[in-house]
């Protein structure tokens, strides 16, 4: 394996990385300008390299677009994809947990990564801990997934929950979804990582993107021995 | 009604706290030489005052009871009771529910205070949220208790997911057990105060004491209304 | 009891919270978009409960209002209330005390939710403790109520120096007033959370709602006994 | 499934977990005194159970063997093993890599965890990035892993050059080794959760258990593909 | 004015600071070995300067005494004061308050301080908020104070309250006193620095010392206005 | 003395403060709106009382004189006179020190405060330690005022080094001035409180105001001596 | 060697600095008003220094354009340079590498300073460790500089990285690049702060300026060996 | 260059380093058992290299001596050095100052580590800017230093005011010395990041060896260009 990568000046795009760690390409958007996302997602199109962009904002897809890219944009979480290339295939599934309706973008973003690296994927939103008949409800389908996404800010008790009552793998990820004593999702990172339940782990505080790839790591692990 | 109280040099007694706050006198051992514990509760004795001391450590207790203090100490939730003077009751129940066996100190601090101010205690220890049916077995007690105290050290969800099954007032009490990111109850904390669900407050790290007390308030209300 | 919930796709509305809880329902309308906070009111509309919105910019306001539901929106607190159904009514007293004329918004959210809730609700605003013989001008009536709740930002000493004088539950509420070491209201609640006198439990940082959530829980227990 | 437990009083052990998320028992033994302990391990041998206890003291291992438990002590990572009972078997490999020396502790408690859930534990300790060429000289193996557990100290910089180089999922733990600005921990656990490679999750601070038991989770997975 | 210093290797004693600052010399004890420091107290008694020694362990006095030195020590506040030398004078008043008895070796260090410097010290301890007639009974007295000095842990609100009732600078000191949510002194230290009150400044937490010093500057003003 | 407040419902005010402290009145501005700021700034004029206003926006102060209130307006320190009554007057000086230009609104806070309460001020702006002959150049007129207020931001370092070099009480004043690990003025704020030097107390971060009372009740105190 | 400074009122210029420090003079512009800027620029240009000035907004640029001054601006690096005079050169070589391409304008800060001070400047911008083959692309070059500076955001790894694969200093700059619980730059500054590699020392976060002039005052050291 | 090592299970020694990055071996002791300790320093004994130990406790010092290991021990800083193999020359000085009598222990580990990577050392200790006199009376000779290492606890303010007095690079190193709102040294940490003058950097807190590393390496620069 040679690992290679295309200098662009102000970024050297990892044109192995899809080779190296198994999984298509994707773009963290924030904090570069719309020429230079433009720029990336240019010479990935032209590679006929699919691409995910995470917090893409409004203003960023429309330049993308306006510059003749071949794209889809989610205005709710924020995602972008380009379209093309072959489309990679995972066998298995990823349940989508959130505690309520603000967590939503977050865990939109987690489903939207895992659907565009080839998962199965099946959303269960709104199923906060403060009325847990609603979690109940949907627990027969959440422990036939293979990973569990819990996505949950304010208290952030969700994970630990679910990880009490499945068998299977779970990513918790924190939002900033709160005020006062959440501190910007302290809170409920605090309470993710210190949960008593067992085979919880967590990523960084509204990173619904990084739930879905380790999500992803997972299955591809299933697949090789299918 | 006149404030009064007797001082003793190092400590202005708040002889009048009973009549003005309507429970029985407390003192908080830590921070205060044997000889200055033992000082306070002699002037309590002699006027008759049944108090309760917590944060006594065995080796203030011991010197208490070796000065002809006549007084009853729990090991394990650091209490001493000076016995003697008319007793309260309250009429009414409290629940003290706690996550794990490493929260029982803190748990039991709180059920001792209640007992000591009058009210019905019941405890539900070792029923945390990551195998909860262990609380769901014990729910329909819990529902019954006029007011409800949660213990919690670690991810501190327990007061969260109680809140939302009772209708009762919810106490929460975070703990410092735990280890790493909890750092030393924090974590909890937060937890407890992010609550998603209604109706829960928050008192101090390891404060059972002080959750007693305002359960102990509330029971009185409901005296009045008797 | 069956728990029940209607499920909106974004949010399962919990049908049965107010069965199970005793509270009529509430949305905390703050990370909703304009359009999902109509569909949720529209729907508990539609079924004749009332409901009572927080954290309602005016934006969303006039939306839900351009769309025909019956709100009244209070700018000061930003609460809106759905009018309709039955009222529930509360025997009971709540003061709520704040501690200057920064901290209303706050206090005002605690009001109008007792309120809501059927309380009687008394306010008692600015008497904070740098003058404060403001708050002993008050103490004859602040000690008449059945629970009393104390709003206070900056140092937040409010609640324990009441709390040291009446016999009621202290509810404690820190804003995020001040500036500076303040950190949004990490120094109130921290003042509140170590609060020497007994009685006091402390919710959220602006959180005037959840104080009145547990004050009504509290009027509740009362009305038991009546 | 019907959720069971045995209440010895102090604890309800649940005795219905390993059914419900597939995992031998487990037992965290920090604050439990070491009667409790004793009692607890007990009534699991008394059922035939196969038990691992972490944060096992000294003196907590003394006590149980003297009290003629069946059980291997190993002093390094502070784990207890109660033998006896089947045996599981989970068919894949987990890498456990460390940064340096200090870090051996909880890395330890990572592999034996690991190895008593019945999975095949490869060890690389001290590979820390700052001679990164010890890395590198293991990598092969370290791909061939099913999952990888990082533990780290310090900087806490192995976890993300680690998930970069490979395709598997990377569980990341810090630890509390350092001093100084690492705020026991707090460096390498921010450090872990801002990751920029991708397929990274993170446990407690010198939480080498859960580290494991979520690798075992996932190595479970793979065994239905078998 | 031409600065000295007696160079001993390990400290340069500061042989002009008094000439320069007004106030005689003082050393702080905590950190020092006991040879160190009693070489430091030797080199001022052969100069026949009076010194205060603060955080001053009861190992490091007894090496001291037995050394030979003139030294008088105070073992609730942990100051030994070499006499001997000009004794200086303050023409005013300084009033120390504390909230309760567990502050009192931090008062008593400040009282210790003013007296040594010259300053007529007045004592009201255990005058805390959560008993608000303890500071009223005292109110007049301490108004009669050129300068309070207000020491408090826990919640730290004493100062704010005193500054609203005098017309004197008041001095805070926030203590260590307390536990969980106190952070070590965090939260008195976070409610004096964000007193509503005006007229207040803060030092650090436990710094009855420098609150003292502080104290004896606005007195020496005073005295030069005599 | 009587305390007595007028009471516009939303604000009490405090007729008496001046009585009761000696300074006369002030009001914060922020987070009051204009229509209550030109309410209250109404009550006093028409008791013919002069009013400090500080953190007054332009919004405010526009407003106010547009509803003819006699006002002058300072945009640098955002402070606001409403002028008339009669003058206080201190016989003393305050210099007010400050680090650098980005300091100039904190520290004219400070200076125009003094002078309304009727100090003599002196400013020394840009003094800071970086290029410590600024201030070497100005130290003969700093040590001739009575009270030192020092503000600085960033590292904070400027109040230490002051109070080293003069016999006067030093007032630090940490500033939010600085950007990264400044966090908003923690690190000065805690450079300032952990001064090696004596005779420092420490007001909140911007805090300008609460200096300048602060020195100006010092200067009280001698004008008695006078 | 005498230290002069000219006074602007608003600020005290340092004029003999250049000749203290060896360094060319410096503006930080944040936090001055364009008018300040202006006049300070204008005071250096009359003297024929040239200035860089650093977070300088746009606004503040055009203004002093329009002014007159004979600067010019990046408006990537928030730099501006007052050309003339003669310039300073210094014999060595700098290589600044960041992470990714949203740490540029903070590695193009240190560039531009570094280059204005007279250094020879090479950029290796985008080789974050997550790919980390692109780095070690780089490393010949970045091993025959005479320093490294190492700026990278969110987990920030890259200068422990670089440091044990050179033998040069290397200065690290941790940036605010990142989210959640990147806290601003805590993150990376940390990790910088604790890294295990010899030889590393970091600035404030996002300041790219200072670690190019640390950077340029060990040039100068090489220069005296020359 | 090849990369080599030597595997003793626990840790993997590097042999290549001092080759990689020009320093003599080093091991920190701290968190290794002393038979670890001296297993490590048997091996580097064995092929004749010279190693630094530093964080040396006193029971592991006598361990590895009471072993026959050729070492020299130094209590007050901690360092252990074993003697043998060619010595290590740098044609350079370099300045150790610090703040108090309590920060030697960092600043001897300081200079016993630029000592034994083969640097002039020269010692300042005690010139704390409480009394800055001290300071400028060392000043020419802190001038001629080639790189000063400023070592100070409590406010931490020196590194700034010396990096403002010299040309040369200032490494500084923030002591955990003080108590209260130092937070273990957080407070000089954060002073020194935010120092206003130009050219320092900072190091782990109590890092005296970091920071003579650095130091070191600068100094060698200079070699190259003698």
């Amino acid at each position: 394996m040679v690992d290679t990568f295309e200098d662009l000046g102000f970024a050297k795009l990892d044109m192995s990385r899809s080779e190296r760690t198994g999984m298509p390409e994707t773009v963290y958007c924030a904090g570069k300008s719309k020429e230079q996302l433009a720029g990336i997602l240019k010479a990935f199109q032209d590679k006929n390299c699919p691409v995910l962009g995470t917090r893409c904002s409004p203003e960023q897809a429309s330049f993308v677009e306006a510059n003749g890219l071949d794209v889809e944009y989610d205005a709710v979480s924020k995602t972008v994809v380009l379209t093309g290339g072959k489309k990679t295939e995972l066998n298995g599934r990823v349940a989508v947990c959130c505690g309520g309706t603000a967590d939503i973008p977050v865990a939109e973003e987690a489903a939207r990564t895992a659907a565009f690296f080839g998962a199965e994927v099946e959303r269960h939103f709104d199923v906060g801990v403060a009325g847990i008949h609603r979690l109940f409800a949907k627990l027969d389908s959440i422990r036939e997934a293979d990973v569990v996404i819990a996505v949950a800010g304010m208290e952030g008790a969700l994970a630990g929950v679910v990880a009490g009552l499945v068998k299977t793998p779970v990513i918790a990820v924190p939002t900033s979804v709160g005020y006062g004593a959440s501190f910007n999702g302290l809170a409920p990172l605090l309470t993710m990582l210190n949960s008593c339940a067992e085979g919880v782990a967590v990523v960084n505080i509204d990173n619904g993107f990084g739930a879905a790839v380790l999500a992803c790591r997972i299955l591809r692990g299933l697949q090789k021995h299918d």
